[in-house]
């Protein structure tokens, strides 16, 4: 099958550019020394966080209890549910621990605790959990300092129906460094916040065997793993408009795109109008805030070579607009109605959420498998 | 079942809001004398468009052939698809009609009127097209007085494997309009381009029986349909907070939501952690422009009802953050962890795209039924 030949917009997975960011990222956490426990919420697909796991049996991270319930039934059973636990999802969760999953939540406050705790004794099971910590002021966690991280850590400790796993937090306000060093600092701040943490639980007589960090930029660029026993990250493996504008990669790196029909011209206004708009680039404007602004995308070609100079300037629910942004009006007729381009994507996790699955290719047009996603919760 | 016991996020439909926007839109079409084709691309539920259609046999727009085969599979037979025909959709266009389907496809370039003429030989079949007119300099479209209008129109006309059933235009920008007033204008630009275009159909000899044209904004505001014989519009069934922006709605009016569960404080930032990040809610900002930037969506309780004050901030995957807009600082102790909150859409399309179904309530927390989306392509 050929790219061609399939009714567009739909999501296309370069393979081998999808093994090359897997092997550059596990190498790296190899010299680190450091576990990777690969995060499912941007691939979403049992193909491809298998080849994280490089065949091991080592543990994975989800975002929502669907992907744990699907990962666990391919097989997958160490897996941390890293979005602070809400109590309507407890009976669920029981459930995945009765039927065998090693799933851990994580949560930052004593009602989550108790809450737990409730239900672990109204299941007979044991639920594990991880005390989340607040590393960049962005969302969740419990400062590193606050004498809450004790008082939840005795909670989870002394009672036979949970158990302290140890503490985990995430820089994601990385993704919106202005440089390098800016990300080393974040990294810095990640590690710093979870390993005085986990010192904290220790000196105060508390197990804390897990000390888990990660974002993709942090991962890629921190300096010193001390103290840390496993990094977390999913965005490597596609890796996107925002990471190139980060420098965590090169445009060349990006593995998804999607393919778009073109299905008309505005001549005067130098614009070609295709078939993906933003449900199937998604809303996200990740890179507006970036030195270069790419809209809703970068085009390439049918292959996959971007095009340079060219973006999607604008896009409704199933339009896009590709204009030039050198200055130079951009010459329509290159692109005929019913010619074929390939869009980047700014943010891997949004624009990968809008498809039901991947068409798969070995780097040129030919589709040599298609991999469902696991969307929704 | 409550709402009370379902995993979160999720999508509420408060169903007597959802019948009492058609029964106000639907009217209003009465009164003007104008029929309705409702749009699919915001509901993409047989249920809900079965309501629009009152039972009558009349036909529906879609955004995607999947909707169109979804919708032909449960009993609608004419369907408008709108969104400018791209040649490698053609063959599934083709088999739908030799199913018994009553598609018509839209275009603007003598390459796509060719595409069409060619693979209904191919298929020995007809199909249907009506020519997209621009009329906001949005996206696609001929101008009414270009003369690309009349070549396409004879292509359409003079070849048996095609019919010219007419015109049709989308006044998009009107989304973004900033007062009534604009609206009226954007509504009078929007008949006018296609009437205009129709009567220079009529006046060489073309036929023109559809005049096709709308936008929830400007067939809510229109002041003169003269000339129509049909309004496209979708997002009216459920509003949405840019719509509320324009006018258009009530927020009380605002018929979807998405139920979370609070999973978190920071007390000192006064900020409440929910399980409703933009997977849930979408990256939509589209009042980010309006007179008051609601954020990620405004805060309901559990019930439905509006609670003034509070904007959620910020979103990353699968949180976000509840803030106060009134400069009070929020009283994070009100929003315990494990208590439940609604919120209300920037984008009612672009919201729901993110889920696969809806929970809908009589208007109380009580679920009465589920019904699927049909998303994707």
């Amino acid at each position: 099958m050929n790219l061609s030949t399939i009714e567009t917009p739909c999501l296309v997975l370069d393979k081998p550019k999808l093994e090359h960011n897997i092997a550059g990222f596990c190498t790296r956490m190899d010299r680190e020394g450091v576990a990777l426990r690969p995060h499912g919420k941007t691939a979403k697909s049992i193909e491809i966080i298998t080849m994280c796991l490089k065949g091991s049996n080592r543990g994975i991270t989800v975002s929502t209890l669907k992907e744990a319930e699907y990962f666990f039934n391919n097989g997958i059973k160490d897996i941390v549910y890293a979005v602070g636990i809400a109590p309507v999802k407890l009976d669920h969760v029981a459930s995945l621990i009765k039927r065998g999953a090693e799933i851990s939540v994580i949560l930052d406050s004593v009602e989550q605790a108790n809450a737990v705790k409730t239900k672990a004794h109204e299941h007979g099971v044991c639920i594990p959990a991880l005390i989340e910590i607040d590393s960049d002021g962005l969302r969740s966690g419990v400062a590193p300092q606050d004498p809450l991280l004790l008082q939840i850590g005795r909670i989870l400790h002394t009672d036979q129906g949970v158990s302290l796993q140890g503490v985990l937090t995430h820089a994601g306000a990385s993704y919106s460094s202005k440089s390098r060093e800016q990300i080393r600092d974040f990294a810095r701040a990640e590690r710093d916040a979870a390993v005085h943490s986990a010192k904290m639980l220790r000196k105060n007589g508390l197990p804390c065997p897990v000390v888990s960090i990660g974002s993709t930029p942090t991962a890629t660029h921190a300096a010193d793993f001390e103290g840390v026993t496993e990094v977390r990250a999913g965005v490597f493996m596609f890796h996107d408009l925002v990471m190139a504008g980060l420098g965590v990669c090169a445009i060349g790196e990006i593995a998804i795109s999607v393919s778009a029909s073109v299905i008309g011209h505005q001549k005067q206004r130098g614009q070609v109008i295709i078939d993906a708009g933003w449900m199937a680039l998604s809303r996200d404007r990740g890179t507006s805030s970036q030195k270069t602004d790419c809209g809703y995308g970068l085009v390439c070609d049918i292959r996959g070579n971007h095009i340079p100079g060219l973006v999607v300037s604008s896009a409704t629910q199933e339009h896009g607009v590709i204009e030039s942004r050198t200055g130079m009006p951009l010459d329509t007729d290159q692109f005929p109605p019913g010619s074929f381009v390939r869009v980047l994507p700014n943010h891997a996790c949004a624009t990968a959420a809008m498809h039901e699955r991947y068409y798969v290719t070995d780097g040129s047009t030919e589709v040599v498998a298609q991999w469902d996603r696991i969307n929704g919760w």
